[in-house]
């Protein structure tokens, strides 16, 4: 087996990561503390024989973790002795320079002893970092955070982006977003000629804001380029419908969109386990559907797709969520590696410098 | 019983409408034909003694239906040989004039024979047809669209605007729409001093567009004026939680977030429906869950909470999915009445006037 994550590795490869993908982990960025990123990082580990870690954080911290998971053999650890934490402003991280994880973290992407970087630490800070290390890919003016969503698609999800990295984005970079949407798609879902749509408040051509209009044309001459099929303006409801596979928008309204749908379905989950317990004969019900129950939450559970992914940049990082116990830190690590593996990082950069005339070249 | 629709009245009330809360019905508009809004309006009838109804349509087509639902001591028919299709454009409905059952029912309004009109009609051409017909309360220079969103709040509902009217709003419109909301969520939730929310993509300070903080900084201000809590900004997440009774947003956010909400909701209930049908264990469960189930499924029907509420006119109108079938009309006519009877076309008049220095005033 041959992947680019181990093409890249540096001749001094130490023993623990010879023959494994390796997926770079900031172990400190987390509410739940280390422990939980150490657990997380085991539970794939086990499910998972190629996978090998780069633990960044207090050494001294992570080394009985690592130890107790029995994860010795398949990691090594680079000390950093700083932490941001979810109060920390982006400028003091760069103030203070190379000593925190994320940045470790950022780094070993940055060096090539990994493709994908996974950080559970705050997400304005870790996109900062990862521009000013990484570097946007050339044509790209805005890079994006991609997430998955549950779709009565055939794999399953639908990928949407941008959910949040910048509360801006004008016609080109939604043009970019869709190219590099499909990109992921193709990759991370394994869908050859991804369904892009434009997320809009109806179908109607002459509907929504100019820079919608202005995205649609391009979009639509893009095609062919990015490999995609564009299927044009699309509403809400279409997100998880199945309707598409790819939803372009931009990070204000892909953000709010994003915590709507997790509220609501937060909501129903409450409701249902209301109903469940209402009566006797619903608690009966409750015991009898209990699998078939487990396996509707295991689909709809935010933890399993837990992972937005940074596109645009020169390596790609995987942001958890800041509360993401052992289940949800292994399904970003899933991704990660799934990513790695494929080779997406290198894929998207030929991708977007294949397809894109830049923006300096326009008129 | 005195109320605002009876009082309004002209002296020849018909017999049919004496003592009576007249709501104005369009009875054309529905994709679903004229039959499905008879029958709505016999639903509601029967549940409420004191309700009446103007409809307006095609006499020779809804007369029969008016005999057989057994409306006719509760009705009168305003014939309009015209019906506003879904693709009919706003502007061919200003030049052909008064002809629409839609036009029609807005002028019941307009000449106060009713507070509050219902339609199924096209949500663009409905809007038009009603600045024009009732023209804007002085202040506003958006009139917004109001919906009902199931919520973990004490009245099981939060009020979210604007959710399609304009996809545009400065601060002052969204001044507006925070104190039009909280007016709104008195007289239709009967919460005397409604907490306010305002939709962003962060909940500190500094986050979001500029006239999302300018807007922050109008709304808190004007509390006290406008009776109503400010909690600050608010994420996707909270719109469901109960953590606010009123949202305010733009229209383009809101009308995706809504449908959004809608599309997530489905996908669950569809998931749900394959859970309990995929063993015999589920199958007896969902024999047992049944009342539950549909109490829940109660709960969540987007036909119950069925009714956009046009704010910022001289006159309210409720806008009825177009596809709503007599649960969904019904639904519509019970909030018209409860809007009628609150009398709250004028209280959201006084409401405006009293706490808005208007837009003109401003430096």
């Amino acid at each position: 087996m041959t992947t680019e994550a181990q093409v890249d590795l540096p001749d001094a490869t130490p023993p623990e990561l010879v023959n494994r993908v390796v997926i770079s982990v900031d172990a400190m960025g987390s509410d739940m503390g280390p422990a939980s990123v150490v657990a997380g990082c085991a539970l794939s580990a086990r499910k998972n024989p190629d996978i090998g870690f780069i633990l960044h954080g207090r050494k001294d911290e992570l080394e009985p973790l690592v130890a107790k998971r029995g994860l010795g053999d398949r990691c090594v650890i680079h000390d950093a002795p700083d932490v941001v934490t979810m109060d920390t402003k982006p400028s003091a991280i760069m103030r203070r320079g190379g000593g925190t994880s994320m940045w470790s973290a950022i780094d070993s992407v940055r060096n090539g002893e990994a493709t994908v970087a996974v950080s559970c630490g705050n997400t304005g800070a870790l996109m900062a970092l990862s521009m000013v290390r990484l570097r946007k890919l050339p044509g790209v003016s805005r890079p994006a955070i991609a997430c998955l969503w549950p779709s009565q698609s055939e794999t399953g999800y639908a990928v949407m982006l941008d959910v949040g990295a910048d509360i801006r984005a004008d016609e080109h970079d939604l043009l970019q977003y869709a190219r590099m949407g499909a990109s992921y798609a193709r990759n991370g879902l394994g869908i050859q000629r991804p369904r892009v749509g434009l997320l809009n408040v109806g179908t109607e051509e002459h509907k929504g804001r100019p820079e919608l209009k202005a995205a649609q044309a391009l979009i639509s001459e893009g095609e062919a380029s990015g490999k995609y099929e564009f299927v044009g303006f699309i509403e809400g409801g279409d997100i998880p419908s199945g309707a598409v596979d790819v939803i372009v928008t931009d990070g204000f309204t892909g953000n709010i969109a994003l915590k709507t749908a997790e509220g609501t379905a937060s909501l129903i989950r409450d409701l249902l386990k209301q109903a469940f317990r209402h009566t006797f004969l619903s608690r009966m019900a409750a015991i009898l559907a209990l699998t078939s129950m487990r396996r509707l939450s295991k689909r709809i559970d935010p933890r399993r797709v837990n992972g937005g992914v940074f596109l645009g940049l020169n390596g790609t990082i995987v942001k958890s969520h800041g509360s993401a116990d052992p289940t949800g830190v292994s399904a970003a690590i899933k991704l990660a590696f799934q990513l790695a593996q494929a080779g997406f990082s290198r894929r998207l950069a030929d991708t977007v410098a294949s397809t894109s005339p830049s923006r300096q070249d326009m008129p």
